[in-house]
């Protein structure tokens, strides 16, 4: 039980973890604050805010005290006498993972880290310069040095991966590219297909006064059980996920004039978001402080957003028992099946975020391809435009009419952002591999949805899903709860299904 | 020049005082959003992090290295050239002041700064207990070891001063117990007998909508010129002003249920105390962190609020402006005429919050005697109730049902904030004498109503109040803007004025 004594390796460790914590909740409070509340002109002092705590906690992550720490607490480990209860094993992957992420900061040369940071920010500048002017020769100068260093980043990190393997690692670990394209190629090989089958419905334009928009948010809210003295919600201009505390969690959505549904979706799809978060372990603050109280990959943070967007929200039974309010709230369709179908208008376009569940990880292909050309294959960057618009027309059969429409539509690369994207599409197979079990092991989510029984669902994700943290990586957590590995099996029968039932 | 030379201990020092502005604005952002938006549940986390960062902030401002840079910054000040211009004096006054605030922090034995700090949270939790329980006897024994403390506190920082005056100097510089009394004395004398010539007015019961209430709101400070990019505001349980950055200003307010005037005029109280803040001296961050750039005291700071509040929501001109609005709210008064009255009903009451102009001072003068003779007199804090209601008695011709409507009201002394009352007191003299000033330079406050000329009003106290931060204390501001000494005259001619337009 050397978890409680004081003055032991491994609760110096903790206190030192707990105060990085503390620094990190305080950035993201900024954080938040900044794309809620704060007025405009706050902006450059928030900014200096923020470059202070990143300073600190750049050094705390990367101290011979903290390297220290973490070595003093594994020999206490070792020496323990039962190595191998439980508490035990889970200490071992603490330390583990914490070895693994102080080595990252450590490999790194700290000039390339310097060099990094500038070429982010800069890259940024120009992106957002570059879609103001739809000229992607602006962006293109800081593009290239953006892969350069990241390429020399990912040189100075690993001798066994390859380099965009290495770059991923953060947002998915132990991704490989053998395993991703195993996964992936099924989609590219049916998805085409299955878009000509879509019959085209007429998009009616109507739309929802914002203030009833909001009272909508909040009874879906509601609905799904949400604690007000644990979750607060706000407006931003892109709708986030944050948790600032062990007990203090957040969620936006923006009202977009013109789309009905999108801050009801967003509010759906950031709850998702904010109750996997609820659900990892967090029995005391120390929990909340180590790597494995923490989410274990972008792909299955992602998994839990889409499940309640499109699982639970998309969903016909759904659309049945919320007809009411959105008739309250001055929609003009007739009926259930109506709203249904609205919410679930499947038609190609060039922009991913608008995107619906079919095309969607056509997007993300195209996105994941050319990446990693970028990164280690022979693609050059000023070449990227005419590749991008190839390939939407081969996978999708339209083509962008500019570079806004485009290559420079997304953030992610400005930032040097390479590995992200497939953890989206990723995020679509885990959720309804996941689903596939949830139906099996506690009924059909129609179902429970006409019983407004939110609570057995979320039961079963706490359960099966949150409560492990890091302890498992998203492959591993997948296997486990449904006894195969990862396939794309299950997302491309859930689509059939609902193509079937649209047309 | 010197304070553009990058390695001169000039900017060396302003570097370090930034870094110290930056954390306590990050200390400010989490308490506005602790009040605004924190679901209850965060509290203990956010308790985690306000107390990391009182711990940085404490070593900080009484460290070693800070010392140093403040004696190198001096003696170079000292040797350099041109010692008699304007730059030099404000720099010597800069200097002075860190000086000061330094032996502060270093005079006291860190013993009693940490019994102190455990005292005023037993205190604020007893005092919360005693009042839900409404009784005073839960509060007795902290409230004697808080006093015992901070007697101690003022033993150890002064010789001069008496106890009351030193543990007064943070909210009011420079004050002292004859001058105090000598502006307090003819408010005393006059203001009883004033309350007996109120016709006394009945008081309609009526309500304004909550969402109605946030529409005035924002349109008063519209009119007032709020810039959004610069001040953003919203709900907290009891009004604010706060300011977490060189350009942004955060004001909140409350709706009450049946005070329909409660936020309104929340909102120009701390509209005043906001605007005063963007208007002291911030042409560069740097001003930002040095003492000059900051607000003079806590009287100075009231009358900006108290002249918002008083002298222009609750004139008559203004109700005349702003009569079709609160029509348009569904307002249930018949002319502007009403409108005035209502919102100045005068009559003494137990609750120092809710009191009017009139009886507002007697509150303050009831517990300025109280507070003085518990800390350097012959009061017992276990005598303090029967003192309180017999005062009251005395001075407003009402005594309190118990403790609660008595001397628990209030939180100030609960935390050993004590010396702090007065300066709601001398803001209201404050606001009146300024006011006479600014009526004579400008022309009155009623026609640059009727015209709707806010700007003229914020140019004038811009240039004359708010631009001097602490170069002026409360009594040199006042004596160089209106040519006198404060005194209570113009504070009682236009108490009197007031009441002949009522009756």
């Amino acid at each position: 039980m050397e978890i409680f004594l004081k003055n032991s390796a491994w609760s110096k460790l903790g206190s030192y973890l707990k105060d990085t914590q503390i620094l990190g909740s305080i950035q993201s409070t900024l954080y938040w604050d900044q794309n809620t509340v704060m007025p405009k002109n706050g902006s450059s002092w928030r900014g200096e805010q923020l470059t202070y705590l990143a300073k600190i906690l750049h050094a705390r992550n990367s101290s011979d005290e903290f390297l220290n720490l973490i070595n003093l607490a594994k020999t206490e480990l070792n020496e323990s006498s039962d190595c191998l209860n439980e508490e035990n094993s889970s200490k071992k992957k603490n330390i583990e993972l914490l070895n693994k992420e102080f080595d990252r900061q450590r490999k790194l040369d700290p000039k390339l880290v310097a060099n990094l940071a500038k070429a982010k920010s800069q890259g940024y500048e120009s992106w957002q310069n570059a879609k103001r002017n739809s000229d992607f020769k602006i962006f293109l100068p800081y593009f290239e040095e953006l892969i350069i260093l990241r390429r020399e980043e990912a040189n100075q990190l690993s001798d066994k991966l390859s380099p965009w393997e290495t770059l991923a690692q953060p947002y998915e670990p132990d991704i490989n590219k053998d395993w991703l394209f195993n996964i992936f190629n099924p989609l590219k090989e049916s998805i085409p297909s299955m878009l000509e089958e879509i019959k085209e419905i007429d998009k009616k334009k109507w739309d929802i006064d914002s203030s009833a928009q909001q009272v909508l948010c909040n009874k879906l809210l509601d609905n799904f059980g949400r604690n007000e003295d644990l979750v607060a919600i706000a407006e931003s201009p892109h709708p986030f996920s944050i948790t600032l505390g062990p007990k203090d969690y957040r969620i936006t959505t923006r009202v977009v004039k013109g789309e009905p549904f999108s801050s009801f979706l967003a509010t759906a799809h950031e709850w998702g978001h904010s109750i996997y978060e609820q659900g990892l372990p967090n029995e005391t603050h120390q929990w909340f402080a180590w790597p494995l109280g923490q989410a274990t990959s972008m792909a299955v943070h992602e998994s839990q957003s889409l499940f309640w967007e499109n699982r639970i929200v998309k969903s016909k039974a759904f659309s049945r028992s919320f007809f009411q309010y959105f008739l309250q709230s001055g929609c003009p369709l007739k009926n259930y099946e109506e709203l249904w179908k609205s919410m679930n208008i499947i038609k190609p376009g060039l922009n991913r975020v608008e995107a619906d569940e079919l095309s969607y990880g056509m997007h993300i292909l195209i996105r994941t391809e050319l990446e990693i050309e970028l990164i280690e294959g022979n693609l050059k960057a000023k070449d990227l435009p005419f590749e991008w618009n190839k390939k939407y027309k081969e996978l999708l059969g339209i083509e962008p009419c500019n570079d806004v429409e485009g290559c420079l539509q997304d953030v992610h690369w400005s930032e040097g952002a390479f590995g992200y994207f497939p953890s989206y599409l990723i995020g679509h197979l885990i959720s309804a591999q996941l689903t596939h079990q949830l139906e099996k092991d506690i009924g059909l989510i129609d179902q429970l949805i006409d019983n407004n029984d939110y609570q057995t669902i979320i039961n079963w994700l706490k359960k099966n899903v949150h409560c492990h943290g890091r302890s498992l990586n998203a492959m591993e957590l997948v296997k486990k709860i449904s006894g195969n590995e990862l396939s794309s099996k299950f997302f491309l029968d859930y689509l059939k299904h609902k193509i079937d039932q649209l047309n």
